[in-house]
């Protein structure tokens, strides 16, 4: 039995998610479908991130066992030869059996994508905020961020995960003439969590609610006012990050994280 | 009588491109239909160039003649909250009445992308070139082509135009990572023009025909070489220059041009 780690790039627009949904296209579906169709195998396919409709993926890891022989360089290039366009193969590689895309993740990186000029062009893949933003409190409020903290405020509810804390390694909000980037990293994200952060954010920034209050969502839990969860198609999974095989055994322990 | 200019952003990606057509959805005819929805008027828009299928516009420039009295400032807002997601208004003025969109232009940009690893985030703004390709030779290939040319050989059948001859200002490939992107500038554009030139010299980059072939085409309107036309999704009408104020009086000489 081999287990063979794929790295996959998607434009979420048309897709219900990562996951098989009984309605709708899913890129796991998809991949599923088009392993089968080369393998002749039904295979369970492990995506590192449960990335949510309309989110998309410059890095998606994902994982599976088969008894298939085809090189892993030729099963890149079948897969890609029969995938939607919307789906690319960057890389397939044979990795040991211990190797589990998503428990094995030491750290995941998302950006956020938003524009204060609204955009015809590349419009599925950035959030317009039609509102004045105060880049500072943006910032001010990115400062808050890293750390572990029990981020069940920012999240989105339906997932069955117990424990909310996360490590967030990094989070800082970047400017680039109309657009500014959010880009966090962390060890586990919640369900919808990102969108949640970067919505509350805003919500300081175009000055909703206060910073002290978005302190108090994230130290106290404070959930006394609703949280807005930014749109889909701004969010970018950007990395998946694994021990290198010169570092220790790759981690084995169940986290049971959804993603954003 | 009052002429407005606009200045429109569109991705291309679904319509049957600028003109108004039969069959399908273009941009001069959702625009049309806005204007009418705001002042109540079946206006004459004209656009400086008919972009093709699938083209996108970061400045397609459009006027029009109107008797309504609303600010231009306003009918920008008004315009941009009743169109479509893929068109948007980015500045409306008023003109003199001698300033028309496509006569009244000095010189268009068009830009050219070309992806050579396939991608599908952003897929319907690049043309993914699967084959090898000589970057140098693209370049030759571009020294060539500025000056006054007869472009015929490049361009598409259907158009009643006459006069085949531009005088390109500017034309150069750049490199960016696994991007390669075509500029060129010109006075005018015949219909295909920008997209025979890029196939082309793709076909003399990834060795199918001769940079000598490229030449005759150019310089004795050579056609014993069935040409091949890169698609419409990796092109984008950049800028369209016109006389500024403090220049001399718009030029108004009709140049019956249809353009890539």
């Amino acid at each position: 039995m081999r287990n063979i780690k794929l790295v996959i790039e998607y434009d979420g627009t048309n897709f219900v998610g990562w996951q098989i949904q009984p309605n709708g296209r899913s890129v796991q579906g998809e991949i599923k479908k088009a392993i089968k169709e080369i393998t002749g195998e039904d295979v369970n396919l492990i995506g590192a991130s449960r990335t949510d409709a309309g989110v998309h993926a410059r890095s998606q890891v994902a994982n599976f066992k088969t008894n298939s022989k085809i090189p892993t360089e030729n099963l890149k290039k079948a897969l890609n030869s029969i995938l939607p366009d919307d789906i690319t193969i960057i890389s397939a590689e044979d990795v040991p059996q211990s190797f589990h895309s998503r428990y094995s993740a030491l750290e995941k990186t998302y950006k956020y994508f938003i524009t204060t000029k609204k955009v015809a062009i590349g419009r599925n893949y950035i959030w317009f905020v039609k509102y004045k933003i105060d880049f500072e409190k943006l910032q001010e409020c990115a400062k808050l961020i890293p750390g572990k903290h029990d981020f069940e405020v920012f999240a989105k509810k339906g997932s069955n995960v117990k424990n909310f804390v996360c490590d967030v390694k990094e989070a800082r909000w970047e400017r680039e003439d109309d657009k500014i980037i959010f880009k966090i990293t962390a060890d586990r994200f919640l369900y919808g969590m990102v969108r949640g952060l970067v919505g509350a954010m805003i919500d300081v920034a175009r000055g909703r609610i206060e910073i002290e209050t978005f302190k108090k969502m994230l130290f106290e839990k404070f959930n006394q006012i609703k949280i807005m969860h930014a749109p889909g198609c701004g969010l970018f999974l950007e990395e998946v990050k694994y021990a290198t095989s010169t570092q220790k055994e790759l981690s084995s322990t169940p986290q049971n994280v959804i993603d954003p």
